[in-house]
């Protein structure tokens, strides 16, 4: 039940059963942009939130691991693709969503991909194939513009945003 | 009770009593370096860990909020200070403890502090006077140091690493 623990300011679940608080506190999405020779690897997605759309691999963090090695474990999961994590590309709030996606610049040392179990569909795109009006979420949107235009002036910048988890809003995005 | 759901591949925490998986992530700790005049505001902390040694204002990220406001309330909680948050300074990896810090680069606009409910003390210091051998964390001194030396050098990098939530190992910490 949802209640204000002794000495803290905010409600929390805690369950009397177990005898346990729960702090609920915000979750991080791990990904990255996997480029093999100019082209990117994206996948469509095979569960909700936004079934048949299209990202890159990306997923929760998980404990015990780093964002690098979580992002290199999302694209092998969901691609069946090992990748090489190069550098820090975006830090986007998704404050409504309750969620930090932290997202990397990656290397396909062999291009191999396969379709993993969270997918219906990989493929490895050149820009210009890229399906905008398919894509999965804002934050995969900012994270594939913001690639894409520091790729073309050798920028290796981090950017920090904050979106909205809402989905259809591609138009309003702002431009990288 | 710890069991794999259905679908699922890593044990969670199963609550039957709420009927409620509570899947567990890595935390975000959010903080700010806060400068004013060069100098930088530290505060001693009250609660354990590390009772009665010195961090700049940091603490667990709450949902809802952004990770720069975040920061900026943690700086008003811990040492009653309005921070202007300015720039990404670092990103920590702690595996151990399932835990991602966010630092970042901020200005005191006018200066004053007080001592918040989890603090014995908060003082401003010019780097010099700061007290390397009663840090708090080694993300703390990982994250004053690369402060100090971006500072001297105008850099406004962003800082990836990994370090262990292991106290007490500060002489095996990298130069900046």
């Amino acid at each position: 039940m949802l209640e204000i623990p002794a000495g803290d300011h905010l409600e929390r679940r805690v369950c009397h059963a177990c005898n346990v608080i729960h702090y609920e506190n915000p979750r991080i999405v791990v990904g990255c942009v996997p480029e093999h020779e100019g082209r990117i690897l994206i996948c469509r997605r095979a569960i909700e939130p936004r079934l048949g759309y299209w990202t890159f691999p990306a997923g929760f963090m998980e404990n015990g691991e780093t964002l690098e090695a979580g992002a290199a474990r999302e694209c092998l999961e969901e691609a069946c693709a090992r990748v090489d994590i190069l550098s820090l590309l975006a830090v986007v709030n998704i404050p409504d969503a309750r969620q930090v996606h932290v997202f990397f610049r990656g290397r396909l040392p062999d291009g191999r991909h396969a379709v993993g179990p969270e997918s219906l569909e990989t493929r490895l795109v050149e820009p210009s194939e890229l399906p905008w009006d398919e894509i999965a979420f804002p934050s995969t949107e900012f994270a594939l513009r913001t690639y894409l235009s520091d790729r073309a002036t050798g920028s290796r910048e981090v950017h920090l945003t904050t979106l909205s988890r809402r989905i259809g809003g591609h138009g309003k995005m702002p431009a990288p």
